[in-house]
């Protein structure tokens, strides 16, 4: 239980970080959708550890192998198998901390469930889990595309230094041009100079990742349980160091009125639109072609360069401390990641809203 | 899909606004739990609308029939079915509305997804189907008192009127005393005070709910996709109206550094706890025996009683208007909601645990 | 777990034998199918007890009531909630089987498994379930309809008494014009005569129902686990009596050389068909197009007018008789029930067809 | 969907015939088994390709490669990733029938169902995939093993040729000791014989797998719909060339009276036990701790070395032969992979199970 996500386009993930090897199971895409590989390859770069000076120094090639589903360049919707071996697997002595629970780690919890734990690196708990989910969602992203339909995130805030334009407003394509993967160059700087000094502080620091996307149909989610932002919820907060999900007005939209809230209805030519967008694109739990947006809140990663006071298994006192190569801060890696979760969702319900009327069957 | 949540302990639940029932089916309840029904009863009158001035003045007894799954005063282990007739259901004109998408609702959406739609008080995505949910988390709550859990959701912002004390240090216990359902009796006359001005502005206005779980054992979650966390985010944002969740820390977590945001590991006498808890009472994904809390940001209620401009199926303008009974504010009476869909992600964990480790076979 | 049923077009019941109702709730039924009520009730009069001399003489109306999902004659999309009152509820005295563990019936199993139970009628493991069932059945059936696909079941052996002739040399719509549901008239008599002789006897016997959907689409089936075949099995075995489930050649196949058993493939006309139909519908879990048959094996009903030696909760030697009114053979009144699981397992596998190739989204 | 099996303890399975790997990926598994990595391997041999005279001659080394979920020879509770590489992978030239349908195989089905198929070897439908059934059931075996479960499964006909004893006359372990794995010496060498006598005929023949589950603690089953026989059908039938299942009396069951068939319970010392297994260990879909045995059909091979008449893509009229090295009778094979199938439903219902009283929560 735990390890899958979606209902129709759906992903199955093993691996642990210095385990032999991560993989994904993709089911459900469906057939003759042509593949790039070159495109999947490019997600995992966006993902991978050692990319710029604000990341982790940590070398991974992340180079995936595709075992099985695609057959002369085309999806046959069979099941399709990706493996990213560790290269990194055996470069490290965990002796350290191999008793020792790591503060707002997922040491302790780990051990508490199932009675031992996989120290290396965190095992399951690491975020390096997560390429598997880039990876998965490189090919989400394709099936999107053939639908027009596309995905962008991009850190909006870092500490407390946030964009204080809204999306619209922004290139998001700049977003791409900066290691820190904000769209506005003058922010950016300000929050890889943050970055960079929290690192020299053997500190690290929180962030947010904002995402819009574009082009979805009307008609896509699940009422009641499984809301197309519920799902979407969900996967951001199954994200490793999220604290928090927003859509639309948000948390901010707790303050407004209904009359400054609602969205009027308008017909533009031959399209329904609403005038303000506070539902995020998404009402009911329904879209409603409107953009969708949203907003994920990551914490400091737990791993710092410091001495802090901790447990090992005897329950004994013990001093823990970071050791070798870690991100001061999460949110530029993590752009990819919320990207990857959100194809996937939209995938998904976009094949689950394909039986819903009798007529188009 | 979509009506069904939990994955041992799981409800799946039907009926609309103004159809002749709603109902839930409650699989997984271990046998032998003494059911009181009166704690049933009572939670469904916590939630009921027509229950003080801030909120809708409909009348809805809401009733609860047990149909199957408890003998003899206790569950059997077979599905607990339960029926709440709409009293309402007949009363009302909606002519009005009928092919009239109202802004902010989930008309326009249903009918885009299923090609027609039941107009009457919105029907399926009405706030109403929540009614069962709450019959089902009386059952939960009962199930995880037997091990000493206890949830606890109260009131915590209104507008712009946020409790400005953490919740450590307010008796939870007396939300309950007022109208509002906010633990702090002077912020809760403001907020009254707050709602019954927009109401009589014929207006509505949004809020937050927070919650709190005690005595959760360390150990529940389902890493990677369904981490606790994740599936209650997914659980409140499936709740109406709701527009965010933050966990812990949440997003003002964002701007802490690792060094202050980590929460130290000690012991004390036999027990293992953390001197903070920004993690919120999960790490990983996972419960550590901390407090688990949370909060869930609603929207103003999108039914006003102001003229607003939308369209109709036919693509035409038209003036929509709220007509009848309206909650001006969401929160109070969403409070029982949010305490049952986190009981009931409680229950369901706590069951998937029971697995984990060989030697608890 | 264990009360759902179908993963799009999918069902959840509740009920006891004697509670106060049955009941469930159909998700995924495309919005727009117009449901005709009358067919429900006629189907449900197909399986209700008391219909002739050849079945229990117990009287349940078994009457529906339909509680959501259907406004103005049609599906909306949303799940259908379906009760049916059990009439009989509080008739009868149990007390003389309340400790006893009947043979071969399920009271000693569900007291393991629970540690208490409903012993009234067997509580949820009585055939009265099945009503639930059949209610469904006939929504799938008004689905499949749509598409020109046709289930039919009948009975094809009882005891030892076997149709001789292979369905294709029968017409099946004779089965319905007799009380063992047999279409060949005189084989039909000798059943009848056969299972009334076993009646006088305060005894039962098994037989076998065969069934045959028309009209199903190529392309059904979801391998390599959901094969369309396995997914009928497990329906079929789900129904209570039942020991066996074979399809196409079936067990008889076993003896046959691939050179016989192979069904040539031609094309008539547009037409792709097999020569013959060995493979009963379904290669590599996918329907082809040809007919689907099946035959479903019943064990003879547990219940028997006869002393027996068993055990109560106590572990003490005791003496079980059947009392009342019970079913001298079960298959008459399983007809319907076939029909309707195989109905919703076509319905299911028909939505899930529609996301299959991208040309089709 | 359709690639996954089980509830909590789960697989999900990836890989064709002829593409660069099969792949499992376990779920479920609780923490702290030990593995013996022998044990697996030793399981794959039995199933794999070229092991005797009456198996197809194709070479598979069947290597497994352990890629998660085991650490210092544990299970630690996340997935375990199991990978085998394809040997044969490029040895084989297809285009003979790259475009043609092969009587009775999954080719037309396949190619209906998705607008295109990978042909080499029959790709997803080759009854290859179950390779990595048997990975995982080797798994499910060991965490049985720790319980005292058994699982045993023998060729009990071929063709016309039956075991005439009921297996409890039969030593198991003596199916083990002849290439065509039936327990009863004499008999295995007629099999043997008629085996290689349609080998010879460049011909295929069916058979039967009997499979003894022993030891089972009574409890466990999921009705209504997971009923534990309808769960273990459907496991049956999900695998290549399966056509029929049965437990207990199964088919023969239909003859006879209830009073024959009725299984008297009584106490031996402490344990309570039934004087017949009619039932075949399953009562109401629930284990009673008798044995469980069951019946599973296989049709003949589908592939001979014969010419037989089919179409093309295209929809001309061709030829088809079998070339290179097959099965001239799937049992022996077969014997293995129901049971790692067996293996994975008891090890699932076992979880399952651990919920159901509140007693033991």
């Amino acid at each position: 239980m735990g390890n899958s996500f979606g209902k129709l386009f759906k992903i199955t993930t093993f691996g642990e970080s210095h385990g032999v090897a991560l993989g994904v199971t993709i089911e459900g895409c469906p057939a003759g959708l042509k593949i790039d590989e070159d495109f999947i390859r490019a997600e995992m770069q966006r993902r991978k550890p050692g990319q710029s000076k604000i990341t982790t120094q940590r070398k991974e090639e992340d180079e995936i192998e595709i075992l099985s589903g695609i057959f002369e360049g085309q999806t046959t919707g069979t099941p399709i198998g990706i493996v990213i071996r560790n290269a990194d697997q055996k470069s490290k002595d965990y002796s350290h901390i191999s008793d020792k629970f790591r503060p707002s780690h997922a040491d302790y919890t780990y051990f508490e469930k199932y009675g031992l734990r996989d120290y290396r690196g965190g095992g399951r708990s690491s975020a390096r889990e997560t390429a598997a989910r880039v990876a998965a969602g490189a090919i989400a992203k394709q099936l999107l595309a053939t639908k027009g339909i596309s995905v962008q995130a991009f850190v909006s805030q870092v500490g407390d230094l946030a964009l204080k334009k809204p999306y619209q407003e922004l290139d998001l394509h700049k977003a791409e041009e900066n290691i820190v993967r904000c769209p506005d160059p003058e922010t950016a700087d300000q929050m890889i100079e943050l970055i960079d000094s929290v690192r020299k502080d053997r500190d690290t620091i929180g962030g947010i990742v904002s995402c819009v996307i574009k082009n979805t149909p009307a008609g896509l989610g699940e009422p009641v349980f499984d809301r197309l932002h519920a799902e979407l919820g969900k996967a951001m907060l199954s994200i490793n160091a999220v604290k928090g999900f927003e859509f639309g007005s948000g948390f901010e939209g707790v303050k407004m009125r209904g009359s400054q809230h609602n969205d009027a209805i308008v017909k533009e030519g031959d399209q329904i639109k609403t005038l303000t967008n506070h539902s995020g694109g998404i009402q009911g739990g329904i879209s409603n072609g409107e953009d969708i947006y949203f907003k994920v809140a990551f914490k400091p990663v737990a791993t710092i360069m410091q001495d802090q006071d901790s447990i090992n298994e005897a329950g004994e006192k013990v001093t823990v401390s970071g050791k070798g190569r870690h991100d001061p801060c999460v949110v530029p890696r993590a752009v990819p990641i919320v990207e990857a979760m959100a194809a996937l969702v939209i995938a998904d319900y976009l094949l689950l809203s394909k039986t819903n009327k009798l007529r188009d069957l």
